[in-house]
């Protein structure tokens, strides 16, 4: 028995899904001890938009190591963070004419949210917040009240108080849907704000991710982003996007909204930022907002990550021009056009997303299962995701060759095809 | 005006005490982008136990980043991660004979704590959680109903609930204390359990710092600590040791309570594991209490952090021997003495601690304020915890050389002789 | 000053609407200490079904009480209870073969809601109700978070947790109604239950009036009552009607919802159950629901009232046969040939109702205050509600001779005829 | 099968400690319907301080009913109110120099205690209450929250938050009890309000009895009582009396707390004060916190109770001059020298009380339900309370003869020496 198997917790997951022991990572290929090859459409989770040891970022990280720059720093100041805020102001803040300013909270996403979270029940005195359905924002137990998913909430082992779900605003309705989703729900909701006798009061904030990544790849239709934000606006409760896993450019610009006309209070964001994978968050808040915050009420030890923001630095360098951002649309090109008639041909197979994150919702769990380990069996890590796991989740590093990208989807659509056939 | 007045969250605290901005750091020492070099007695608020740029950890990280080894992993099994788990075992859990599982949780303290605090519940199907007074365990809304600090809670705006704060039992009675610690405590609250018409319950926990380190430098007695594990084991409650600040060797031992014949059922670790101050956190649980958890029901993205992984297999090696933990000894030994003379000489100020961990405490915020600022302009960083801020705490790196630790501490005496007679 | 103004409570409010002094009252009048007489349109707010003063009542108290007969017996057997409840049992609930046992509660309406969403939470296991917008159910902790007016929710000072509002669905849309209610509204919240990643799951109960009657006279559709029926039949909860103030006969039958096929698992009775204006509450409660209470798990002082359960006995009598029913119906036609005109009239006017329960909408609170005011000075007792206190509801004895409803109709439509040009 | 074993609720208590049929009352006895005569210890759960039936007030009801008087009047100001209130404050208020204002609540005791927190909320902007261990304040969600008794608090089905339960301050040491009870808690509670690090913050109200009935007979000293009042006063909290049940002159005064020295800021009245059973709440606020209370914020249906007022009028007529008080004074004494060779014999066996209520703790639920059944057999009315129902208690009407209460003594003593003897 290995020491996996010996000493760690029964609640791994991943490990349990990819039984082998990873050595080696290149942009998109991980590589087993035993050297067998896989690429990879599962990045991290959304981790790694820029590749795995993206070389650039691995020689400025080891060129930092050796110039002896500081590695930790709480939230004092460096010469490495003042490089990295400069940098997002000029090349992301100042091109959109954003005021926000930078919250470095601890390394995790979940941090990012708590944070928001908190920050939006002192501006408004109000402690309720909306979140959506399907929606994932953490598993910290301020976080987890606004994560839809059953299963984690289940875990919480206290009631999850203080936040509701209202239905997400999808582009496009998702197979044997019943929530009745859309702006007409958020009608429906302002009458119950403006009724003083709805037992529903106007929230702090409405707390929402543009592309529900983990909840299924749900895409928000551009009328709905705005109907919230206005609303949001009129009822005096802030507007927080969590573009943890579809910022830094998943969806082929910096941040998921780019296009949606809407203008949060605070963006939360995570995953991608610190360019190599490893961990740091940030949130983006409006001045106003900001100033309602006292110095230090949300600390944590990691918030000054030196590798995060050398290696993020990198990142960053790719949204100076619009190479990066040009060649996401061609691979999403590329992607939607070997998905697409996975969708004709089959009623119980939709394909969403926006960019390069693509879920394929294949109508149950079961099916997505065979999927992702017959993909993996045959060289491709993916996952699944959404309600009860029935969403294949295309979400690979925006670097990926063609080629790759290519070989990857080929085995995906054979392996579909071929469930498809088994599970008829 | 710099990016950091024109960008950065009005939260931001530490920069505010330091207001440098510093570039390089070696061991016990960082040096601002001015060339002014500071002896660093606060180590990353614990972090650092085996000082800044540690060299055997960069350079293990550096060739880990030029082999092309994965970085980043989530929860899969990784060849970086496999030496880390065999050598903790080796080297922590297999000589004290503990049977606890790894469960590697997203990469901070605070996450680690929302862990432990989950699967209490659940294996216990209670809610409620006993921590004690003066306790921080950090800041997403699970952790910080945990945490005693009134301006973090305050930060909540939601009420706190499912944790209830009792007093923690020092080693010898903080001065002014009026909360009426020590075992009797422990006494009246076992009463209260066994009585039915009560109102109060057994809890699904008891949370603990052995020596509470943003607390205050409160050191728990080992009567005390073996009261509180007597109690949980009676009442059918967990022990819940979280021994982030205070475990991987600052008290002169791995683990803070190695020495104090206690057993806990889950240990929260993070700060120091990392080994080079990059994320990592851990939380060893108790095979039966373990398999409470199901797959996947505590996530989050960074889990896999192989930098850290390989860093902290380094700072295990710190353990293999006696002679760190012999170091730790004379230096606590040699902090002890220069400060033992302020505590005999002002019945204002009181020394505490444990190990390379010493808190100063003089009796109000304001002067630990000066304190602070005197020994910065005079080249040494310490921060002030406690109530109202009225500790200065040293935690400097356990690998601090003797010359820098008795020149910081030098600074420090001189600067608080100053100080208490500008005060008195 | 009087005694009132001296020491009676700033929170007072009634008698601020009708400042007088009353002294007697006979079935639909009540008399002030100057002699002055005013029909009662409001009833004690729906318990004076059976009229102020009824004689069979008075009588039987006054020989009980001659006679020696145990007055508060909390819940131990006494004659007068047996004698009530075998007619409770022989008028109300043979007839419509309904098992449920009878629960005395506390005799306030509220309690006897409080006790149902107790044991609808033990018998589901679960935390939540569903209870909907306009609903009221009581100002205690428990009930006050099911009642959905926001004044009384904002005198709780904590949070109304584990309840939460869903659109009610009236028969015909209020006036100016945005929640968007009906059975669609059920629809989407069944999707919300089936999809495990909703952030939504199903309740222990759906709580409802039929006739939400402090909320604005609004009368539920069959369509949809039924639908809640189903929907709570399919995922495990119960379904608790709170018949207090439109129960006992009000809309035409014993039950408000007699003619609706639907078979509530809890009822709450209260108001005109007591038949004098004592009071007096009693639960409802199918056999199968009701052995998951223990003895004594909620108990309250004032469960066994003697003079209740003799007055309440005469009550009773009243649905021996159907004269009653049959006076209420053409009474009911009466008071809707009155009030249709302004409704046709007016398009900020709307008349809705059940029974001898009818609602008097025009639109503004301040209009609906006025109308209150000028009737009381030309010598109607008469009350507002719902949203705004925008609403007039008619509620007289259920007894009130021809005359003095007709009386009293006079009085309402010149009024409103009046305030209606003064606010044009 | 009667229609109670075949139709009331599983949850009826009483009846099966009493399987008998009540038919009459008059003063201390109880008859059943086949005449059996049983002299009653119990006085509903003292409610009945002034004997069942009591003639001065059936009489004034019979008249107030043949008079044709308003009987039921929500809050509108009523002729039988007036005499109610202003006998009220001419007797109780007045002598006392108490400024309080009366606020009628929904006839409940745990109305009063609801609404009595909601304004301590209100008034502080603060959500946690103090009550005390074995304190029983009702069972509606919030008051159930300060009631400490474990089997009433698992029947509510959620967690019961924002009150804490603090060791109550008894006159002598209860048997066994393991508490820490006394002053010194409250020195310990008032370090932790001090200290800002603590996790406790102060209270918006200490809520507690004088004498706890339900929870033992507990007797709280005037030393804690006092030191309870200054905390709360030093701390900005209300200090709210629940005297529902030992109030009215149950312990030889009117309010239970008259020789205490302490000023209450609201003081909860139930049980005794509607004189004949019938039922009546009422809060004494003081002015000062009364004005934060608007119109209409917490309402109830059977706030006008004329009956109550009518009967509580005589009731008060009771405290004109010292004839009761002065008899309470004398049949305490016979009730002491009858059961205090009880104590003096048994070490397991404790007598507690004040005045004319009085707790015989036999150490075990068991022994006591022995003795409660044996009386019962003896014709001896009488019920256990405490922990575990380990209390005997006498509670009588204070109006009962000589000859019964000795009658009824002798019972209970000669019961209890025989059920020592067997438990032996």
């Amino acid at each position: 028995m290995s020491v996996f198997d010996q000493r760690e917790s029964n609640i791994r997951a991943y490990c349990r899904v990819y039984p082998v022991v990873f050595d080696k990572a290149n942009n998109a290929r991980q590589t087993d001890e035993d050297g067998k090859e896989y690429i990879d459409f599962f990045a991290g989770a959304g981790v790694l938009n820029f590749g795995h040891n993206n070389e650039r970022m691995t020689n400025a990280v080891i060129e930092y190591l050796q110039s002896g720059g500081v590695i930790h720093a709480l939230d004092m100041k460096t010469t490495a963070k003042r490089k990295f805020m400069e940098r997002f102001e000029k090349i992301v803040l100042k091109p959109r004419n954003m005021s926000h300013k930078m919250q470095f909270v601890g390394p995790t996403g979940t941090n990012a949210v708590e944070a928001a979270m908190k920050l939006a029940r002192r501006v408004t005195a109000r402690q309720d917040i909306v979140a959506f359905t399907r929606g994932f924002h953490g598993m910290t137990l301020g976080s987890l009240a606004a994560t839809a998913n059953r299963y984690f909430r289940g875990a919480a082992g206290v009631p999850l108080n203080h936040v509701s779900h209202q239905p997400f605003g999808c582009e496009k309705p998702c197979l044997g849907c019943e929530a009745g989703c859309g702006v007409e729900s958020l009608e429906r909701l302002r009458g119950l704000y403006r009724d003083t006798s709805s037992g529903v009061t106007p929230p702090a904030a409405f707390l929402l991710e543009t592309v529900q990544a983990e909840g299924g790849v749900n895409v928000a239709s551009k009328e709905w982003l705005q109907a919230v934000a206005t609303l949001a606006k009129e009822v005096g409760a802030l507007l927080i996007v969590d573009d943890i896993q579809v910022g830094m450019g998943r969806t082929g610009s910096f941040f998921s909204f780019d296009d949606m006309d809407i203008d949060p209070d605070i963006i939360c964001l995570a995953k991608g930022l610190g360019g190599l994978g490893t961990p740091m968050a940030m949130n983006l808040i409006k001045p106003e907002v900001d100033e309602y915050w006292s110095p230090g009420e949300h600390t944590g030890t990691f918030r000054g990550q030196s590798i995060s923001f050398v290696a993020g630095n990198e990142a960053l360098s790719y949204f100076e021009d619009d190479d990066l951002m040009d060649e996401v649309k061609s691979k999403a090109a590329i992607m939607n056009q070997a998905l697409q008639p996975l969708d004709e041909q089959f009623t119980m197979i939709q394909v969403r997303g926006k960019g390069m994150i693509i879920g394929l919702d294949v109508s149950t769990g079961e099916r997505a299962k065979a999927i992702v380990e017959e993909c993996f069996k045959a060289g491709l890590l993916i996952a699944s995701c959404g309600t009860g796991g029935r969403v294949v989740k295309l979400i690979p590093p925006l670097t990926i060759p063609d080629e790759d990208l290519e070989k990857g989807l080929k085995i995906l659509v054979d392996t579909t095809l071929k469930v498809m056939e088994e599970t008829a």
